[in-house]
């Protein structure tokens, strides 16, 4: 396709980091140039010869600082971690990237230990949102959003528990996949909850996202389904998951509602809120994630609480005080609902919704710890109803001009990841049409 | 085979049962004349006319009073539940049972919510080891055991959470199967435990179990594959789960290993103490079944506590005490531990050791609550093991003379439920040739 070598890409791309200065630090915790240089240079060489490893052969990606990259410590975005014992060998998912030839150029900035949606990391500095750097970058993958917005890496890989990759892909205007949940093995990625984490791309296109999530899953490279907007059926619950929401975020969903309506989509108004809220309902005394959190950190959490940001060990603390019986209870209904929501969903080809209901808010405004916890709950309540009902959600950016970006969530059907790629894509090419 | 028919071996089991006065209504909290007498009617005609519809065509079948049948209570061994909300339809294997033939002939008597191994009932009375009426039957499927002992039922099906099909087959001599827990639906039977509740048969022979196992599993019909002793690869772990044993018990166990060896078997000696130990070592705070069963009982156990056998609640309440982080835990050590076992006995057939290491004691010797609790552990150790294990297991009975049973338990690997009781019927060949 393009002419521009993999080598010239990753020297483009270090350029931006080291010129972005404390705020590369910010958005890189670690970078390889050396290593990426020699997988660049690798790659050219098979693009030479007209034997390319696949379609992440030469592309230059980040990964988010919570995978194991052999020799190294895992840090999770923690303190606490930063001189853990180095890992025996990379997560799973980065020696897929790496035996398809993807130039891995650094580790990105998290929020510390995936636990929280705004991005703000006490210990290894906060990046900027790439459309405006005074606004929160959204989290937990922050650096892995910014990467790519800022062009110092064409995909990022990241963890998404709650919203952790859609909506920084949602603030920085990227294309951001979450898959079914048993898409992607999550060995070797230091975990948040083990019912709840998935592993997906932030980038600039679905063509991409596609292309590193079938490096991701394992599956064969082939091109996606071509689909047309004309006869989708597009379901939209304006209900809970439409409210507390910015006008502007509105109103761009709305008019790429329109445009899709005007493509000849079939658009239904779909009354889901009885199941869309019993997520919250039902973990009102505590949490899936805190609960499982609570677990992992048990030791940390009694001998080093200092260690820790002090919002995050609060999460931990109160997923201390579930006890087991309402945990299972939790588990079970879930078991129930998912099957309840297929079943009303089946009619419908995917559900749309604003990834996040706000524009990203400014950095300084969230250092209250209240309006932390407001911002941090709103950001992640759409994005974690799809984690809990286990269903591929893709988050496509509305066009906006130069201002703070907008997210559209397509979710789709269980382990039906490929069929809402493919629809995503006829959205993308619609709604980039104008 | 036999000339007898359905209708003539229900009839002798209905005098049975009848004969049996108090007893029987201590075995059986139903019977089912009437119905059984159309099914056995039905039977007999498909038989007549050269068109059976399978292996559990017409055999007299007892199912445990805690699967639903449509338009009654479903007790579950429990005066709470006598008035409850009837049962708006079969359990499933209750419907798989029915359209495979089987005359269902009663409902079994069990331990309050299936939750002990002894078999004692305060609610509706506890039915006599059937070597031994002054001795306990086992539990918690304590009538599925006695009703095929006695002659009452040709197979009865019962639930095994640790050990509850396999303790009274071992008890009252009888085979008794429990598959890995994925093979047969628990829809429609009253829950112990989500992650350990399994549906098996008590019966008379492995082929039995295995034409009971395939309907209950909606599996083809088909005769087991032909096994041989001669060069079976049986391991033996005289540790952990040969401790505590009655001298009985060990001599009746050594001898059948002696036989097998005898007859060609390579029997092993492997030590898994580390892994077969690891349940009872994880779980000392509380264990999986204490909490689901918590959760299960949440409204019942304060608002009806007096309702409760005091044992029972006892083991609930201990439930509620586990908090949600130690529960995910011991889930997770449990992921990780199948695999570890799944592997050290990836070069045997099969395990085998006692099913329980004692005799059945008298009923009279377990009123004080101590022994009842000591005997209770003791009774479940070596069957719940794998339970935690999902490994399939089959308990022989081993030859006895008229004293009190001893029972062999055969242990396969996960899904592989059919070579085990192929394996089984080998065993049981050689042990029953002498």
């Amino acid at each position: 396709m393009s002419m521009i070598t993999s080598t010239q890409k990753l020297e483009a791309a270090l350029t931006e980091i080291a010129a972005a200065g404390d705020e590369g630090r910010r958005i890189f915790t670690r970078v390889y140039a050396n290593e990426a240089r020699a997988a660049a240079k690798a790659a050219d060489a098979r693009a030479a010869s007209g034997k390319p490893l696949g379609p992440l052969d030469g592309r230059i990606v980040s990964i988010k600082d919570l995978f194991d990259v052999a020799g190294e410590a895992t840090t999770a975005g923690s303190a606490l971690l930063r001189d853990a014992e180095p890992a025996a060998r990379d997560a799973v998912v980065v020696s897929r990237l790496r035996a398809a030839g993807a130039v891995i150029i650094g580790k990105t900035n998290m929020t510390e230990f995936a636990f929280s949606g705004v991005g703000i990391n006490p210990h290894y500095g906060t990046p900027g949102n790439a459309k405006d750097a005074m606004c929160i970058p959204g989290g937990s993958s922050s650096g892995a959003g910014v990467s790519v917005a800022r062009g110092m890496a064409e995909i990022a890989i990241g963890s998404d528990t709650g919203g952790s990759v859609r909506i920084p892909s949602a603030l920085n205007g990227l294309v951001g996949f979450k898959p079914t949940q048993a898409r992607v093995t999550r060995e070797g990625a230091f975990p948040l909850s083990f019912t709840l984490d998935t592993i997906g791309p932030l980038c600039r296109s679905v063509a991409d996202a596609a292309a590193a999530d079938s490096v991701l899953a394992a599956t064969a490279h082939e091109p996606l389904p071509q689909r047309n907007v004309r006869g989708l059926r597009l379901g939209v619950a304006r209900g809970l998951l439409f409210s507390q929401a910015d006008g502007e975020v509105l109103t761009a969903v709305e008019q790429a509602l329109e445009r899709l309506a005007k493509a000849g989509a079939n658009i239904s108004n779909e009354a889901l809120d009885d199941l869309l809220g019993e997520p919250f309902r039902l973990q009102e005394r505590g949490t899936l994630v805190a609960a499982e959190a609570a677990w992992i950190h048990r030791q940390w959490a009694d001998s080093q609480p200092d260690a820790y940001d002090p919002i995050v060990l609060g999460r931990i603390r109160r997923g201390q005080t579930l006890d087991a019986a309402s945990y299972v209870g939790i588990q079970q209904a879930r078991a129930a609902l998912l099957p309840a929501l297929d079943a009303r969903m089946a009619g419908l080809d995917a559900l749309l919704l604003p990834t996040v209901p706000m524009l990203a808010p400014r950095i300084d405004a969230v250092q209250n710890e209240e309006v932390f916890l407001r911002t941090n709950a709103l950001l992640l309540r759409n994005p974690s109803v799809f984690n809990f009902f286990d269903l591929p959600a893709l988050s496509l950016p509305l066009p906006r001009g130069n201002g703070l970006a907008v997210g559209l969530m397509l979710v789709g059907r269980r382990g039906a990841d490929r069929d809402l790629l493919a629809l995503g894509a006829a959205v993308e090419r619609e709604l980039g049409q104008h």
